[in-house]
């Protein structure tokens, strides 16, 4: 189990007692759709963001394009208004600009590893000794790319999904030489910036969000090619189906409540689909594992009496509705 | 390709032309979850449901359960009132009191084969000859237990996700003995009532929901199993990730607005992911073939052109934050 240790770095205590001189603002080196996102991100969290555009009359597009997603987003932070947001934002054509002083670097420049890895050792020698540098890379561990740089301990991975702005899930991957204080200052980090930072404890392939996707992708490319239905209907059953709960609850959460006993119970009568369905796909088997039942049963009940179960179901069922009466009103059909 | 014909079956002709005898009411045979909510789906559209409850006694509690869940789902279709809906749902004692002039019949009594093949054997003498009997099984498709009757052309299965007066997907399975008027009255009925109904060209375990359930939970599984996540953080990365947009979005629809050439783009540049999962998994591969990218692209493309896609991409994220502030409004967190 993973543990905030209590001590904490000096940028948290800047993060806590306002921001002083170590936090006077975040660097963000690209300026695509995740560098863009990152700087909404952090300027309606009432941080200054340095965003390096190498192109002079490329800036120009690019605020053009923060102001219209940050418009777009003005439900999530209403209390700040666009223009305001927008003046916490600043150009600059180098990476050294937007790397000096600052409190935290966030990599977003192409799925490149020699570039990140050539970012990396520059930004080494840029950015103040304590500030940390955190890669928004979707495939690679930091120990594919800054393995061997001297600072290494603060080199991190804060993967997002496109785009931050809007989805605060953010998977954390720290490599084997990460420092426990720089996992830490990330995690605090996000929550201040309002985002939701997921640990993932071992540096793998498309990390676990990918996996994720791609189980479920992967499917419903078989369901396809087997003719069995139209792509649209496939889309259609996460849509118009599991994502109208998925939007408010996990899928653990979501059999919890699907059967009287909660996930243990569900899992004993239904796992037989789920077991079927991992034999014929040829992967490995048991999977729906007494062990695995026990763990999703202790750690759904530690956050949620049984109980609870009744009172879970209603609110489920209101935030359902209120979606449906959303997605109706916004013409979603 | 699956087309409805033009012809229309009589019910279809009583759903257009206001509710005859012919589709005086409908039979809900079983009073659990689904049958309960099927009663609201068919109220909330302005038909009568007939709800077997076997035990006069708990007749009260039932009624209790549909209006407080037809309560909760008040949002869905505010201009029908609670009083209003539950007027139209009669509770008989026996399916013969229920199916008795039916113009269709909705079997939801708990998933055990024999019961199912014995009620659609007694439904099918009590029924009036043209009635559908549809069965809500999750698992078994019809040939399983309906195969020996002599209007087994009538009978089918309509899964739904539960509870459908929330969740709209529903499956609709023919067997091969189905007729394809079934498959089109049902098609037409399920549009009337406000639900989604999907084709499922051939029988098979689980159906389609369930795999795509299924596979997202083995892969859930088997990253808290490995210990590279806690089990509430998988959970997170669905509901604080990617169930932000498949609220909206089939998860088709969401990478082809990841690329900027679609869906075929988007494979192509990172389709190498989910073929390095499949293969570790042990699964059939290729997976991610020439042929399914180009069946996915011709679907997408048909569907929407490729110069929307700053337009949906757009109202991809106003839906996103529309949905983030009814969350923060409804405190889930």
């Amino acid at each position: 189990m993973f543990c905030l240790p209590k001590q904490y770095s000096r940028v948290q205590v800047n993060l806590c007692g306002g921001w002083g001189i170590k936090m006077a603002h975040l660097a963000i080196i690209g300026s695509g759709i995740i560098g863009r996102s990152w700087a909404i991100v952090a300027a309606r969290a009432g941080l200054h963001a340095r965003l390096v555009v190498r192109r002079a009359e490329a800036r120009a597009d690019v605020a053009q394009a923060i102001l219209s997603a940050a418009d777009n987003a003005l439900p999530i932070a209403p209390s700040v208004p666009v223009d305001q947001l927008m003046q916490r934002i600043t150009f600059v054509a180098t990476p050294e600009e937007a790397a000096k002083d600052a409190g935290f670097v966030f990599e977003a420049i192409r799925e490149d590893l020699a570039e990140k890895a050539a970012l990396f050792r520059l930004l080494e020698s840029l950015a103040p000794p304590d500030a940390i540098l955190a890669s928004s890379t979707s495939s690679f561990g930091a120990s594919r790319f800054a393995g061997d740089l001297h600072t290494r301990a603060r080199i991190i991975v804060a993967h997002p999904l496109a785009p931050p702005h809007l989805i605060p899930a953010t998977e954390i991957v720290p490599a084997p030489f990460t420092a426990l204080q720089t996992v830490e200052t990330v995690f605090e980090l996000m929550r201040a910036l309002g985002q939701k930072p997921l640990l993932v404890r071992s540096e793998q392939p498309g990390f676990v969000m990918n996996r994720m996707q791609g189980a479920l992708l992967l499917e419903m490319m078989r369901v396809v090619e087997e003719g069995v239905m139209e792509p649209e209907d496939v889309d259609s059953i996460i849509r118009d189906g599991f994502g109208l709960r998925w939007a408010f609850l996990g899928p653990f959460a979501g059999i919890d409540l699907n059967a009287p006993g909660g996930i243990a119970d569900y899992l004993k009568r239904y796992g037989f689909m789920f077991e079927d369905l991992a034999r014929e796909r040829g992967m490995k088997t048991p999977a729906v594992t007494p062990s695995i039942i026990s763990t999703l049963h202790e750690a759904l009940r530690a956050a949620h009496p049984l109980n609870d179960q009744p009172k879970r179901l209603a609110m489920r069922d209101r935030l359902m509705a209120a979606l449906r009466a959303l997605r109706r009103d916004q013409g979603v059909n």
